[in-house]
This record gives C-alpha cells, sequence and structure tokens, in this order.
C-alpha cells in the first residue's frame, strides 16, 4: 500500500467519524423530526422519544399519513418564545433529576436559541440539544502563522481539564457557540479576546472563510453542527493567552504536525473538521496527495438542511382542518390537537 | 424587503439554478445508474434510455429486483477497455449521424476517461459524457491581484465565440477537464499555459483550495461536475494573453463587480461555483451579509457521492449465480445475460 493510500483511509476515516450519524446513524434507527411552530427544528431517537411520551401536555408524538413518518410536536397551544421555553425547561429539569441522559449532567445554565427560517421560537438549556437534535452554529477561528522556515505554523489549545465537554483534548485555537443576540463575527471576536486574549489591532485581520456542516452522534445525543470559520494571520512572536480559565494550554504547530494532532485520540472529534477545511483551503491537503479528496471535501458540508424539510401537518390543518381527523388516532394528545384545531392556537385547559 | 434578504435571493437562486439536477430534477424523472464492470459511473435519463434500447447487444437494460429500479449496464462480456470503448463509440457516432441528441453536435474527438475507484473502465468522447450522466471533474484557477486602492481584484475570461460550449460567455479565470495521464495540479499549470500565457515563476506560487461539486442539467443533459479549484495571486502589472485561440478577453473585475458579473446571463452558469467559492474563502461574502450562508455553502459541495452508490447485481451474480434467473423478464438482454451468467465474462457470439 502506497503512502498516498495510507493517508486516504485516515482522512477519509476521521470524516467519517464525525459524520458518523449522517453516513449510517440516521438510516438504522426510527428517528423523528421534532416540530415547533409548524417548523422542523431537531430529530429525535426512540431512546430519548420513550421519556418524552411522559409528557403529553408538553409533546404531541404521532404518525403522519402523509410522510408515513412519526413526529415530535411540541404542544402548538403554548402561545409564545417564553412560554415553549418554561414548558420545555420542566420537562428537561425533570429529566435531569432523573439521571436518565448523561448529556443533562452536563447542564450548564447557559441558553441555547432554537430558531427557524431567522425567528427564534424558544430557547434551550444548551446541554440538552443534542437529546433533541437541534441544529447548533458557533464560530472557530484558526490562527496562523506564516514562520520564514517552517512554513504554515497553526494555534491549537488544550481545552481545561474542568470543561463539561471534552475535558483536556486538544481543540481549534478559538472557538465557541453563537450566542443570543450577537452577529457571527462579533462573535468570533468576543471569543478571541475571551479565549486567547487577542487585541483589537491584530482580530481586525480576521477573514471569513465559509462554513463547515457534518453530523455526529456520541452516548451524549446528536451533533447537526455547522461552524462558522474565520483564519487569523497571527504575527510570529504572538502567543495567545487565555481569559476565561476554559483553556489550559496553547501550541504552535507545523502544518505536518497538526495534521498528526488532528489524528490522535487526544483531538476533539467534532474539532477535526475545521482543521482539515483550514489544511485543505491553504494547499496543505490536495487532490495529487489524497484519492479520496472530493469525498472528504462533500463530508466537510454535508447537506444538514436537507434532513431538516419535514413539511409539519400543522400549516396543513390550519388550511385544511378535516384534515388531521383521521389521523387523531395516532397521537397520544388528541384532546389538544382537537382543541388546536377548533380554536386555532388556544392554550387548552 | 432589506439589501440582506435581496442578495440571499440572487445568491440563493443561482446556487438552486447550477443544482437544478440535484434539488429537483434527481427526484422527478425516471433516472437509471449506468453500470460498467459492476460500478455505477453515471445516470441516465429515460428521453436517452429509450434510443439506447435500440442497441441490445451494447446496453443491457433490466430492473433490479432489490432495488426495485431499473439500470442500464454495458454488455458485461465486452473483455477490456479497448473494447468497451469501441462499442461504446459505434453507438455513439450511430446516435451522432441521426442528429438525436444537440450535445452530440458538439462532438470533438476528445476523449473523457470513465474511471470508477481510480480505475479507468473506458474513454468515452467528451461531448456524450452528458448524456451518461457521467461524473465530470476539472481544474479552475482564480487569478487575483491584491490591489493598493481597489483590493482584491479577479481577473475573468471571455470564451471564444467559435467554442463548442458556452460560446461568448464569461468564466474563470482558467479552466479545463481534468486531461488523461495528467495529474490534477499537472493540468492547472497546462492549463494555466495555454489559456492565459501565465510563466513558470508565476505558476509555480499556484495553491490548491478545495473543490467545489453541484449537479447540472441543461438541454445537453447531465453535468455532475467536480471542479479542483486554485488561487494564483498575479502581481499588478501582469496581463493576461490567451495561447490556444479558446479565449477573446480577459477582464479585471473588482470582488464587487465580480459577483454583478456572475449573476448574469453572460456568465457561464457552471462557473459561478467556482467564483463564488473563492468569495467565500476570501471573505468577500460573508455569513452575516447573507441569511442563507449555509445552504449556499453546503451547495457548492453536494454529496454527488451518494448518489453513485448503486450497488449492481453483477458482483452478485458472480457469487450466487441462481440469483439472476428470476429476473431475466426484466432484461432485454436475456441471452447475453445468460451467456455471462454461464461463462463469465466470455463474449457472446
Amino acid at each position: 500500500m502506497s503512502s498516498t493510500e495510507v493517508k486516504l483511509s485516515r482522512l477519509l476515516i476521521l470524516a467519517q467519524k464525525f459524520n458518523n450519524f449522517y453516513l449510517s446513524g440516521f438510516h438504522k434507527c426510527d428517528i423523528r423530526p421534532f416540530v415547533v411552530e409548524g417548523q422542523q427544528v431537531g430529530l429525535i431517537k426512540s431512546d430519548v422519544l420513550k421519556h418524552l411520551e411522559k409528557y403529553p401536555e408538553v409533546f404531541c408524538i404521532r404518525a403522519c399519513e402523509q410522510t408515513k413518518q412519526g413526529l415530535v410536536e411540541l404542544n402548538p397551544a403554548f402561545r409564545d418564545y417564553n412560554e415553549r421555553t418554561e414548558q420545555l425547561e420542566k420537562v428537561l429539569r425533570n429529566l435531569r433529576s432523573e439521571e436518565l441522559f448523561p448529556a443533562l449532567q452536563g447542564w450548564r445554565d447557559e441558553y441555547f436559541e432554537v430558531k427557524a427560517d431567522c425567528r427564534a421560537l424558544l430557547k434551550m438549556e444548551r446541554a440538552a440539544t443534542p437529546l433533541f437534535g437541534v441544529r447548533k452554529y458557533g464560530v472557530d477561528i484558526n490562527g496562523y502563522v506564516m514562520h520564514p522556515t517552517l512554513g504554515l505554523c497553526i494555534w491549537l489549545q488544550q481545552r481545561s481539564n474542568t470543561k463539561e465537554t471534552w475535558p483536556g483534548k486538544w481543540d481549534n485555537m478559538v472557538g465557541g457557540g453563537l450566542s443570543v443576540g450577537f452577529g457571527i463575527k462579533e462573535t468570533a471576536i468576543k471569543e478571541a479576546a475571551e479565549e486567547a486574549s487577542i487585541p483589537c489591532d491584530l482580530v481586525k485581520n480576521l477573514v471569513s472563510a465559509g462554513c463547515v456542516s457534518f453530523y455526529f452522534e456520541s452516548r451524549q445525543g446528536l451533533f447537526p453542527n455547522t461552524e462558522y470559520v474565520f483564519d487569523l494571520e497571527l504575527p510570529l512572536d504572538f502567543v495567545p493567552q487565555n481569559a476565561d480559565g476554559e483553556v489550559q494550554a496553547f501550541e504552535l504547530l507545523t502544518a505536518k504536525d497538526c495534521v498528526e494532532r488532528v489524528f490522535t485520540s487526544d483531538f476533539k472529534t467534532t474539532s477535526a473538521p475545521v482543521v482539515i477545511d483550514f489544511l485543505i483551503r491553504h494547499g496543505h491537503i490536495t487532490a495529487d496527495d489524497v484519492v479520496d479528496f472530493t469525498q472528504i471535501v462533500e463530508l466537510l458540508h454535508v447537506p444538514l438542511q436537507s434532513l431538516y424539510t419535514y413539511k409539519t401537518r400543522l400549516e396543513q390543518s390550519k388550511k385544511q382542518p378535516q384534515f388531521l381527523q383521521g389521523d387523531s388516532k395516532n397521537c397520544n394528545c388528541a384532546k389538544l390537537q382537537k382543541i388546536s384545531v377548533e380554536n386555532g392556537h388556544k392554550k387548552p385547559n
């Protein structure tokens, strides 16, 4: 086997690893769209579903005659953003106290905003989002140096051992979830200051460079992640310093050493796509080196969009109320649904 | 409607335009895998299929019981690369003389190598590949200048009015199909010399920057294209000069003017993905500007791989010959198939 083939196998295996749900998980199991206000915002696996069934006043679990597919709908009678958030949070706090899901043991009192078509529908404890397969968005900064002798070198961070997720693992120089109320570049600038103390005069050189999308599954749940990526060339003498206690070390690696680090179990799996994309965009992983290059590039940009397009029946029920009646036998919350159909979004009880 | 929303619509509409087959065509029509030596190498639409039915000695058109899907198989009795190439070419020359397909009127006596898993299976007249939905690979060079006052500027070429495809349209500075026997970067260097007279001392700065994949359909047929992209920063005083008669003009545009040009009908639709990808990677189209940014990035890297995974029954028939017999009623070349099953790949007649 030539060295090229070895390289191929490792990169492709890695791309398949952070897309384990996209490539196989999705097809294997009973997975249901999670629908809020007529919009699909997530995907729910059967191991989560069986616990949600205990809360029929919050979740309407039913089969759709049209698509022959089950769906989980947040009670459409909940009036607004706040009520949806509160009702869901009650369930999440219950599930957490029952210690049913490892994901919820990482509860951090930090909210993630669940949106559809740019409209915020509710906010959800960040640790719970993998249970609902909610699409997550983050920013990542590739901090790099053009070294006079070593060529392109890349700054990596080692996550603090006290972090809830991936403690002690190697990661991109700067990364974080999109914060409510902040723009994408604005979040990148904020994270650059907090995580690596990058001053204004350097962060002004930030270059937006696209995004990567992948669909990973772990014991914690589902990670349909999109990371907006930024590149930042840093001066040779700059050394990142952590300011928020979430990083225990920074290290500058050559492009070659960086590739090796990404392959180790010490690297956060869900941060690998950003590094691979960076090395591809900067000519350090090329189509002449890697036979399955196009497949790897495709796996850095999987069409998550296509997994979140469930046409809910809620909208149809508004136009054709009679349409729902035949389906009520499949619903564990027929009473709620009936009220919803008769009175629009009136709150039941 | 805000200017951001206007921008969104135009970019998304364009991305949907060069993915018209991926997004809708594929689901609309009767489309069959084209199988050579047990490997799917293409997709064939019914308007092409009906003419291939006249050549049962070359094409085995049958239904697969397992997948409930029809397939078109190049006669598995053809012994090797040369025989497959000759037999297919005979049909193509016939079809050309009958003037059935606009695509074949662009016949150019230039071969494209049809491969699967890096193995060359046959070569096919380049003009015919859209009829068979064969995956096409090309290289493109984004030639750019960092102008002291205008910022990033991009060189575009205007195709010659005598070109068979997209005559007179605006296009990337350098582009071309992968040539048999040439590496990917090697092809880029060759095309850079032929199309734009870029000398060795400049072309050495070529940076591999990934690839774009999309699936376009036109009157000519199907275009499942993957373009390997290279970036090349050029000095301010360099002006590209065509050397092969295939270009009538070059023009240097600011990033902003370049975006506008791409939206016009004067721009070659299938070259737009390369320009959009370049502008995204260099921070000139950002997630803060365009609401559907992630969707657009996904449409620059569609998973063509997933449309070419038909598990042919040929391989199964080798392991379980009895498996084929029940299916022979669906085949228009049962005689060939029987010989093939009984005697392996022995040539019939």
